[in-house]
């Protein structure tokens, strides 16, 4: 078993850490960690905040760290910023957030990025909540800085994304973005003492009407974040999806979707690691400058490949 | 050679259309046909147009557009939205423009979107702009919606990158979002007319400032490009800054890193296709479900390709 493993079993909390770390840099290790992680994954709840930038997305998670802590549940926080390359600092109000949770043994809040991730930050995020999942914590939540492609395909990895909105006219613009409706399993309307919520809860209520299922509705829930409002009723709509989605078809499909994607980004990944090594290994350099067709010598490489690489 | 190809030597510019949707539809015999247009790219100009949403893009290269043909040189535009899994429509104020330029067989405007492309819209942008230059277009306009990661990826594929800002507080953020000082070869304050337009323009004069090398300072141009504006000027500094990356160790350089990176996507795209189809072939459903560990299944599999369909 891998040595980080075996500490998070001893409940070495900096072993979390360091295995998101080996995953965020791609290490050549990754995939024997992370099959040893998964033996040890014990279902926790993998829960997705997105909205856009000023939804008060981290106020939000703070309000749902104190509940979740209530009803003595430990929680993991994964903040992913896919504009940034940078991670492990401040991002996303983390700051204030670990001052208020830092002395809390089940509380533990990670940033995450893009640098190094060969597989993409949605590949990453997952790797990650497994680990937090292995390492015992009850519930994990990933949150992102807005709703752009690459949240969306971030969100693809829990089992249940609220999108937080706002009653601002900039905001309910972001319900019509394309693949907003695909990804909410439930809306929160915060910053609910703002005027303009009727308006926005009467439309939301009305494409989640058009879009509801014979078995499913996706959920509404209004919240006041900064006066802990509506957190209770976030939390417990966020356990009814769950106990939906682990008892319907649905669910079940839903599941084997992820695991069918994500088997074959692994494959990817691998092929990739071996191909751009064997590629280095044979002087790439004095093959690839700019008047040569990269199209024939793409197709040259990968059967050079295919006859001498692939058989080692 | 590919009956498209000839075709587009032919001057029939369905043919540029279509091998643009084989493109996006990521066909089998894509890099066959790439490798033929390939053949005939003769060095259009690749200009990316990127910047927030509600920045006047479209008027811009609308008005850049009716420059260009007034040098009697021809223009092909891009339009890519990463937003978006939709394409060929009338995305990014399309019809507005198809109509002033309908008749102009000199000007071709097409929209991209995600829609299956395997090697991801940046890579599908690349293609398509080799086709637009190999019909024969002297230029080539690459414009996306906003500033998000993946407009950045697609800016990577073009020589010379111009992003365009208002002087509204919003816009000035965008500036000091990651990666965007990196990808602008040139600044573009449009509606040029509205207050702010000085601090904007002192704060993005800073920036240069900092960010400029011996031999080049990113320039920056106003524009009113709903009264025409400020487009002379923006061509000749388009002009200038290919010129200096024509003439300079530093545009053989960029030009040589993207080629590099270039056919190690290709490579991995082509590698992809061929172990999805064995996986596909030899009955994944029953090996892959939610319970067993992806990462031991991606790494048999892996094993397993290498052995028996990496020969073939």
């Amino acid at each position: 078993m891998h040595e980080l493993v075996e500490k998070m079993q001893n409940k070495e909390i900096r072993a979390v850490a360091k295995a998101i770390t080996m995953v965020e840099n791609d290490h050549p290790d990754k995939l024997s960690l992370l099959s040893d992680v998964f033996s040890f994954t014990r279902n926790a709840r993998y829960i997705g905040i997105t909205g856009s930038p000023g939804a008060g997305k981290s106020s939000l998670v703070n309000q749902l760290i104190t509940h979740i802590r209530s009803k003595n549940l430990t929680v993991a926080v994964i903040a992913v910023d896919p504009t940034s390359p940078f991670s492990g600092g401040a991002l996303l109000g983390d700051r204030v957030r670990m001052n208020q949770h830092f002395t809390d043994d089940g509380v533990f809040i990670r940033s995450m990025a893009t640098r190094g991730s060969l597989g993409g930050l949605a590949r990453a995020t997952k790797d990650a909540l497994r680990i937090c999942d292995a390492y015992g914590f009850d519930v994990v939540i990933v949150e992102t800085v807005g709703v752009g492609q690459s949240e969306l395909d971030i969100m693809k990895v829990v089992d249940t994304t609220a999108v937080v909105l706002t009653p601002n006219s900039g905001d309910v613009l972001q319900i019509f973005k394309a693949g907003i409706m695909e990804i909410a399993d439930l809306f929160v309307i915060n910053k609910a003492d703002l005027p303009g919520v009727g308006k926005l809860r009467g439309l939301l209520k009305d494409l989640v009407m058009m879009a509801a299922t014979d078995n499913h509705m996706t959920a509404i829930v209004k919240t006041i974040a900064t006066e802990q409002q509506g957190i209770e009723e976030l939390w417990g709509k966020m356990e009814e999806h769950q106990e939906h989605l682990y008892h319907t078809a649905e669910g079940k499909r839903k599941r084997e979707i992820q695991q069918e994607l994500e088997v074959y980004e692994l494959i990817r990944e691998e092929i990739w690691r071996d191909v751009k090594s064997f590629v280095e290994q044979h002087d790439k350099a004095s093959q690839i400058t700019t008047d040569r067709d990269p199209y024939r010598l793409a197709l040259e490489w990968f059967e050079r490949w295919k006859k001498e690489g692939g058989s080692h």
